[in-house]
C-alpha cells in the first residue's frame, strides 16, 4: 500500500515514503512518520487542509506543469518527496528522473527553467499541478510543450502534428 | 518493461500490454503485437506519426482531462487499453478505476460525462490529454475541478481552498 505521510515530517527520511503496492480505494490504515499506523478518514484527505501527498509504491507523485498564464499543459513528471521539498523551497520545479534515478532540476542544462507560482493538489492528493512562468520550450524535443501531436480525427492510430519547434534541442543541450 | 504496442494491434488483447517492471529509458527492445522482440528507435516515438502509446507494468497509462474551453485541468486518471479504445469509439471519456479494477464511464452514475473533442500524446507517449466539453462539475466531491485546493504560499504543510463546490454530490451519486 503507498503511504501517506505529512508531508514535512517526511523530510528527509524518504525511504519512508517507499510503500508496498499501491491500492486505491484503501486509504485506511495509513502511516505517520514513524511507520506506525495511524487512521486517517477519506474526508480529511479530500476535504481538509493539510497537505499529505500520496507518493506510490516507488515513493512517487505525478506532477503535471500547466502554463500560469496560456493554460497550456507543458510536460507531465514524477516527483519524490525530496524533489517536492526542493521545488517549495526554490520555487523552481525539481523532478526526479526515473531513467537517471536522481533528481532532475528542470532547465539545468538547458536553461529552460520553470518557475512555480503555485501547487495545486487532487481531491485523493495523488497528483499535482505546478503552475509554472516559462520563457522557453519545455519539452526536450524542441517544443513549447511535450504534447505537440494529437490522434487524427477517426482515427486510433494515426497522429498529426499540432505545433512547430520553438528552439533547437541541439543548441540548447550541447552546453 | 513496459511494453509499447501498436495500439490497434494491442486490442482486444489487453493482456499483451501488461509487462513486467517499467524502466524509463530503455526504450529498446520493444515488443509487437505477438510479443516478439522489435527495434523502434526513439526517434520514431518522439518524431513519428504513429499512435503507440506506452503502457505501464500494471497496463496503463495517464490520461489528463482538461477543458477544451477554459484551459483548466479537470481531472487526472488512468486507462487501460480497453478504455483507450473505448474512450476513441465513443467520443466519451472512459477511465480505469483501480479501485474497483474495472472501466469506468465518467458520468455514468453522476450524469458528469465528457464529451472528448481530442486526444494529444506526450513525447515519449506515456501520458494523454484528453481535451473535454463538460456540462457539470468533474469531481465526486463537488467541484468543478478535482484540483480545488492549493499550497498555502510559504507553507509545504498547509493547503487553502481555490474553488467554490458547484453541485451537490450527494444529489448527483444518489441515483
Amino acid at each position: 500500500m503507498a503511504r501517506r505521510l505529512s508531508f514535512r515530517a517526511c523530510l528527509p527520511s524518504v525511504a519512508l515514503c517507499e510503500g508496498g503496492n499501491k491500492v486505491e480505494g484503501m486509504r485506511n490504515p495509513e502511516f505517520n512518520d514513524r511507520g506506525t499506523t495511524i487512521m486517517a478518514a477519506n474526508g480529511n484527505i479530500e476535504q481538509g487542509l493539510e497537505f499529505t501527498p500520496k507518493f506510490d509504491a516507488n515513493g512517487l507523485i505525478t506532477a503535471i506543469a500547466q502554463d500560469a498564464e496560456t493554460g497550456q499543459i507543458l510536460m507531465k513528471a514524477q516527483m519524490n518527496a525530496e524533489a517536492l521539498a526542493e521545488t517549495i523551497k526554490t520555487g523552481r520545479a525539481v523532478y526526479f528522473s526515473r531513467t537517471r534515478q536522481k533528481l532532475w532540476k528542470k532547465g539545468e542544462q538547458s536553461g529552460h527553467v520553470q518557475k512555480v507560482e503555485r501547487i495545486l493538489v487532487d481531491c485523493d492528493q495523488d497528483c499535482l499541478i505546478l503552475k509554472v512562468r516559462v520563457s522557453a520550450g519545455q519539452c526536450h524535443v524542441g517544443y513549447q510543450s511535450c504534447f505537440y501531436r494529437a490522434l487524427k480525427k477517426d482515427s486510433d492510430k494515426h497522429l498529426e502534428f499540432i505545433a512547430e519547434k520553438v528552439y533547437d534541442p541541439k543548441e540548447a543541450y550541447k552546453k
